[in-house]
């Protein structure tokens, strides 16, 4: 069923008012009334709608139900990632929707090789948002997860450790246990934090800091994984620990 | 540290002689005598080198250590999957391998939209070896996951039912199982096949013909993952639940 995301859409006395892209796309889609679309509130709440007309620039849907979405998880991860170069950015967003993430943060450290200026790393938060928009409402996510870039590394630091299960993953050096260990230690939580190295990984005072901050560093099976990889297979692994797989 | 597979390496008497393609690399990378490269046997065990000379197409190193090669997980998990259309496909080998898949079976299914004939699936398969090789190379794998195709559905259910945990991904439909159950309940296992669908999913058909062969319906989270992360995902979960992350 075609799912949208509310903001071009009023909902009001059971009738929901779809506009701009949105009503654009219903009517690529050729929808005729009588079909069913979902709008999400982005919060989490889907309202299964049924088609009563669409016109260029505006359609109008049925509320028929109010239900929450089920494709949100239980547990909020936030990925934090070291910028990569090019694609591998794109990819990393399209496929940690995909696999649950609440939040994407990029961070700028030692070893990244994109070190975007404000004005294109802008452009590039803009592009990301409109991928994890569109990964989000093809995947049947109830949120759009938010893109955002932290160019300080130990702000980002900051606000990792808020996460109840913080997770650093490095891929060498004493001290690291496994990812597995490290979740199953962490007993019952609702938020993550995932931290993982640009294409270069991280530097070992990055990793001394980042435990010292009170951060897990953890292996991942000693398989070496590419930085728009490893965060992926990360989401994935908790998400499963977590019960939302 | 530099990783090749034995292809065109010959060990004998603790003396490595690297020919081709490898020895052609070991030149682009402008490794000295003294620098540390592992070769592969491609079956699980490394051997640790040390470069004592390089020249066009032949180096030599001597053997330091043979160990078994860490980055090969303790399960062998089989990814069955619908093929793909286009860049689909290479993406989901290269990701599956890192992840640990043991090998990947493409198969065409009712709605499978990429329906090559004999010449190009060659073709594409050999392009499939090619990105499975560099993946494990670069991942640090011990062994080089075949690719394979099987044009026929039910000869793709017949292999897969021989593995200890078969589970079969479908995104709809009464009787399925949250993966994470599936995998608990088929308790201790050594091999397992993972069954994905191609873009426009599984007919009702197909999945009652899987589950009659005795593979598990599996759902995953609720959220509808396009058919070349699926099997990431599911790959990855079956890793961490393996003790393999």
């Amino acid at each position: 069923m075609a799912r949208f995301f509310m903001a071009g859409t009023n909902i009001k006395d059971g009738r929901a008012i779809i506009r701009g892209q949105d009503a654009e796309h219903i009517r690529v889609l050729r929808m005729r009334p009588g079909e069913d679309v979902v709008i999400c509130d982005g919060q989490g709440t889907d309202y299964r709608c049924r088609l009563v007309s669409s016109a260029p620039g505006e359609a109008e849907a049925e509320v028929l139900e109010v239900v929450p979405c089920r494709g949100e998880p239980g547990v909020a991860v936030t990925v934090y990632a070291g910028l990569p170069k090019g694609e591998r950015a794109d990819f990393l967003v399209q496929k940690c929707v995909e696999a649950g993430a609440s939040d994407i943060v990029f961070f700028n450290c030692e070893r990244c090789v994109a070190r975007p200026d404000g004005r294109s790393m802008e452009k590039k938060l803009e592009r990301f948002c409109r991928i994890a928009e569109a990964a989000a409402q093809q995947s049947g996510r109830g949120r759009i997860p938010e893109v955002r870039y932290e160019h300080n590394y130990v702000e980002m630091l900051n606000l990792s450790m808020k996460a109840e299960a913080g997770l650093f993953m490095y891929e060498k050096g004493e001290g690291r246990v496994p990812m597995k260990q490290a979740i199953e230690s962490a007993g019952s939580f609702k938020t993550a934090a995932i931290v993982t190295g640009p294409e270069g990984g991280f530097t070992e005072a990055e990793a001394r800091m980042a435990k010292a901050c009170g951060l897990t560093l953890c292996s991942m099976g000693e398989r070496i994984l590419r930085c728009e990889t490893a965060p992926v297979i990360a989401v994935s692994a908790v998400m499963y620990a977590t019960g939302n797989l």
